[in-house]
């Protein structure tokens, strides 16, 4: 949908004056970089164009302030229901014009009316993505608990109520026009010995397949590996090397979903991305970054250089398979910033990454390596990751009806203040789902 | 205070039946042990009367049920204030003789009446360890927020209430007989560039020299290192190296306490336990286990080897210098586990290494290592660490009016499903305060 | 073959005069350790013969010093030949009773007369384990150089010179009796952008299903993979996923190896090993220990709890399949001991954790398990980690033949100092081809 | 000394003509940036003549090609001795203006004729930074060994040996204009129980104190502390709190040296810059990366904005104390590039991350920080690091001489084939002293 024709919670108009305000400079820089560009041989346009391509999935939960088991600090007006965040993602899309979609969480953003959120996300020109289900945490109500285990729980009617409401995301997000679930547990071990670790994953296996029997033909089945939390000593679903085995058992519509803080320190996750894509196994992604564990901190903000190099495999893999498209999405936990300007930037930086990576002299890359030329083949890669790419990144967000500088716009128009009156804070409540 | 002249919150005639049931068989395991040690010239009799001497505090947030920052599952019963707590403190002192004392955490545990609260653990035959301040929580009613840091904030005003905390945490303690403030603080960035980091360990080195001035003569003030959580980029107190440098500001009252989940992936904290203790600044511990991160898993369930080499050191440090007395405590969060099971387990893995290290021949390693026979060296560690000094505790338990089997007498006792009785859950509510 | 009929290095009647020293007191211990079995309904001779029919390969690199990048600090009388190498591996089988077989690595142990070598090996009671090659060196008149891959390298001759030499591997093995290949590449890339991720693994692949190709039908092939060293941004096969992909394409004859040091921080390997254990792909081990990579230190030294829940996977996966028969080999490398002694109490350590393994009380564990039980399903692992077999290993070596104490045997043997008269150090030489 | 006075390995015709080509181009970026960095309110020629200010040092031991423990794979023409790694080091100096000085390795190094060397030197126009010492190796002819440790050793001959060793480099450097002694060793334990912890540290500390007396007034002595290898279990001078506390008990003239590759997995290396600065205890680096451990890969090819962290730091520390002015030096090892090519990019990486510090506008960073706007303190950062600032470097190099391509300028100059006749490969020789 076009940028015009949608609503857009923030005033076009004060978009406009904003544009406005930057425009000049904004062009001087988009020329500056054109020449500098031409003269290695690139064309600017080429690359605005292909950024305007670019889309990436804004997590339903994100849009609330986020927090540890040791505390959450709540921002002003956050989101108390899924219109609220539906509305929230719509700033970001509206001034970033990069993030078309939403990836929504059951049962936080369960509606008995999937219809009119449809529709009202239709309004915000907004879609949805794959849908999440929720079995690591128990429900007020919820008939069986998830204290041992979900999908792998040694109770039958434990895992038969998991793989039930994991149904029931599949017929929600149905009716909202998703194409996929991804599957995400904390189902694990504190202590040696709590888990026979075989009998575990057998029983998850058991509940997918009866999920995946329930998927309609067009859907794909994310299965998302975590090294640790919130169990300890041992996950059932821990590396990409169990994720890769479930979903060649359960057959060619399930697929790993990467997220990049869910690995053992000094992993190399670009290789992983490799490896998925050459065996046919790559759904998609969760972006974010982190230092240490599942920090969830914005995408690019500690290794940026890790994300370009993510991105490199991911221009790799289209090159050899136009039809390769994984799902992207940010999955990240806004705990000191406000969660629409790390989301607006973060979704900013992974696009910076995709630019980035389309700037890899390619050609050259491989003569390099067929040479074992070592250090032009790294310096072919760091060329393109050096680029400051902004002025491109601007530009396609004037074209495409965005802001030149959306923290800026976002700042300029009072949204925050705005809702912060219409949405006073619930006392302890944790509007996300996740503290 | 004796045993028996204490107030027991499991009759002490059950324990006694209890014991008569397994006494036989500890009786025969011991006299086999000591066979054994004998014919490595050691005799049993000393190492069980160092095992009575064996004293570690219970932290009074341990017996409630912990979580992650994904969910928390309660269990039954859990002790709605710190009077109820107390309780079960009293129970893992009665069964295992090994935790006399308790470790109390404010505001969670704050009581207008300390005389009756000291009056009521002396009752129990507990006295109390090191208190702990907490300015990582924002408290209802509370004029600053915490949200970007207490200690280091950059506003004066926050400091300031982060330190009037732990002044008065400094007077309650003293009001209940404690002898040392541990302060750990989560602050830090989640983001390159928000702190200027040498100016938030200026902010907090001016913050603790007014906490220091406060400080009774005959206290000790334990700063807490850890990598990483809440913050995830930047922890302003992250390592020893910080908190050895802040230890040597503040003065000789000063010292560090060491969690043993608080450190990088490989370190070797042994040796950190080393050099604390070779620069006088090891003030005591926070034990627990892990094999990611902050795992607080019981103490010795995941790599127990390495709880006997920090104590082999321990060892030396009493061996260089008698009066080498630092502070024992486990912190440890019980996600699946029934905590008064989990705490009592884990206060005898603890002794158990301690009477592990004590059967090191510290002669045959001192003359192993001169002659550099690396290998005998390293068995002589082993042959110690491989002794299964079960027996031992158990008939120290058992001469000290305790329980042969803790576990097994707490579960014949009942004391679970009774105070589940007593203590009705509250809805949401988490009873440690941290999740 | 049985001990005494084979030659031994070792005169055997120093053994029996060492053992009758020793014999008394290990008899007393073992007597007390069948009571105290006895009292936990054990039978202490079923552990024992158990024991008896535990086997490890040793490495014949193993018998040499090794080193690092930085120094290699020569020992006496190290072997200069296979020949001496398996004089050495039958003085470590003479004594512990527990190695009966020896891998080889090619070129360093190449002879042109495998015949004669095998009749050497079956004199002493030896046969031979999987069988190594080596790709990851140039040798001396060499046409190809390894400098920028093996099987992965851009050139067809390098890889073809690769292949050629797997394939003669196979083919010394099956003269040797071997009825496995070992394939380790150190293959990889020091930047980002030397290697396409992919395509390295698709000429890995290309390569590997010659060699799989060359396989007799009773053979297997064991893929070893490892997360760096010598390559320090990305190695081919890096983690045990990329080692799955790989067997599950070669087909049926290719197997995983699992190396204990060759994983990133903070990885549950025993997990692991179940992964592998259930999808059928658990070909064998190199039993060492490590604390930051691929240290190589002696099994058991570092973590040996770690050791035994491999080896209770293990069990485990007997249970469920008696067929069920992984090769374990010992990989280490013996910087600062005698390597004779580090490879018999390596061997030891090894054992210990088999017999440990088979001391869990597996219906308890399940009914603990089933019951979510955590502390106690915890417990059960602990109890039978915590038991000291010691004496059941030493009765077994007793009775296999072996000697009581296989260090205290050794040393009083006087072999290391006999072997350093017929055998001179050479200038710089690295005896075992890995400094 | 002036470029053009200097003696230069390369025709400096031939770099005029290399310049030639590429300067329009040159030219024209740095136009393009100007204008750029004008709208951001910042001049470039500030810019490039701070860059033109940069100096790194280069090592030795750099030139020559480097390896694993596995295997060297050697390059051709790799310098013989000193005198031919000083011509490469010019070499480098030549074309990037950037390194105008060299540490060297003793007894690698070593020289009867220090006079001569240094004017050798003095000719390419270089000068000495920090001197090492080499107690991890044994030397043809060495009385006692270092097998088993040297500064910490048991044996006092040892000892004894080391600390004259470190004097002597002292001595050794003094005559070539040096003013620092930098001391890693590699001092510690494979085992557990190996070294007594505390011991060791102490005998370190006595044999330190003994060198730290033998320093000349002017002179500055760097301890570098490194996690782990050649030790595996516990290296005497691990982490930075140790060399810190040593540092500290030594006194003023001692101070510590960071090594990038040196830390354990996920620490904040930016945060011990910031810690050693404030304490006035930091002395220099060692710039390299790494992915695993102290890979010693080129500067910035693995994690570049790491590396701008760090001078992020720098740049901080020195607004605070002009007079603040650490020692910078590269330390990598180069298995699979062209060493003068890698060391040329690694400075000119370093020198990048200088200038993009330099951008940082600290201002506004210090105003994002004291109103605690977290998102746009971390964009002030990032604004400064996505600034693709190869321009300035570029026109730095020309006005001082240097090449606008150092790497292109390089190969056109057909230097390595030239020495590749001069210098033939001594079989099996590796040249650096490190394989």
């Amino acid at each position: 949908m076009n940028a015009s024709a949608a609503t857009t919670p923030i005033d076009s108009g004060r978009v406009a004056e904003h544009n406005a305000r930057l425009e000049t400079d904004v062009r001087a820089d988009y020329e500056a970089l054109s020449g500098m560009l031409a003269r290695r041989g690139r064309d600017i346009e080429q690359l605005t164009a292909l950024a305007q391509t670019f889309a990436v999935a804004v997590p339903s939960w994100g849009v609330g302030t986020g927090g540890t088991r040791f505390a959450r600090f709540p921002g002003r007006g956050e989101p108390r229901n899924v219109f609220e965040k539906m509305e929230d993602c719509a700033v970001i899309h509206q001034l970033t014009r990069a993030t078309p979609t939403v990836s929504l969480h059951f049962p936080w953003d369960r509606t008995d009316d999937p219809a009119a959120l449809r529709e009202i996300a239709q309004g915000y020109g907004l879609g949805f993505d794959a849908v999440n289900s929720n079995t690591f945490q128990d429900q007020p109500g919820q008939e069986q608990t998830y204290k041992h285990g979900s999908l792998t729980a040694q109770s039958g009617a434990v895992r038969a109520q998991a793989v039930a409401h994991n149904i029931e995301c599949i017929e929600l997000g149905r009716a909202l026009g998703s194409k996929a679930l991804t599957v995400w547990v904390g189902d694990g071990a504190n202590f040696p010995g709590q888990h026979n670790l075989r009998g575990a994953l057998e029983r998850y296996l058991d509940s997918m397949r009866d999920i995946y029997g329930a998927l309609p033909a067009d859907w794909q089945l994310f299965i998302e590996h975590k090294l640790f939390e919130p169990a300890f000593y041992a996950t059932t679903i821990a590396d990409w090397g169990t994720s890769f085995a479930c979903a060649t058992e359960l057959g060619p519509q399930a697929k790993c979903l990467v997220d990049l803080g869910h690995h053992a320190p000094n992993t190399n996750i670009e290789m992983i991305v490799a490896r998925l894509a050459q065996f046919g196994k790559l759904g998609g992604f969760h972006f974010n970054d982190s230092k240490y564990g599942d920090d969830d901190l914005d995408s690019g903000s500690i290794n940026p250089f890790q994300l370009f190099l993510v991105f490199n495999e991911l221009a790799d893999a289209s090159q050899r398979d136009p039809a390769f498209r994984p799902a992207y999405m940010l999955d990240q936990s806004h705990n000191v910033t406000d969660p629409i300007e790390s989301l607006m930037s973060s979704a900013i930086e992974v696009q910076r990454a995709f630019v980035q990576a389309a700037l890899v002299d390619r050609g050259a890359l491989r003569a390099h390596q067929e040479a074992n030329d070592v250090l032009q083949a790294a310096q072919t890669l760091k060329q393109a990751y050096r680029t400051d790419v902004g002025p491109i990144l601007a530009m396609a967000r004037l074209r495409a009806g965005g802001a030149a500088d959306p923290v800026g716009a976002y700042r300029a128009s009072g949204y925050r203040t705005e809702v912060a009156e219409r949405r006073p804070a619930r006392a302890g409540a944790s509007s996300s789902g996740i503290v």
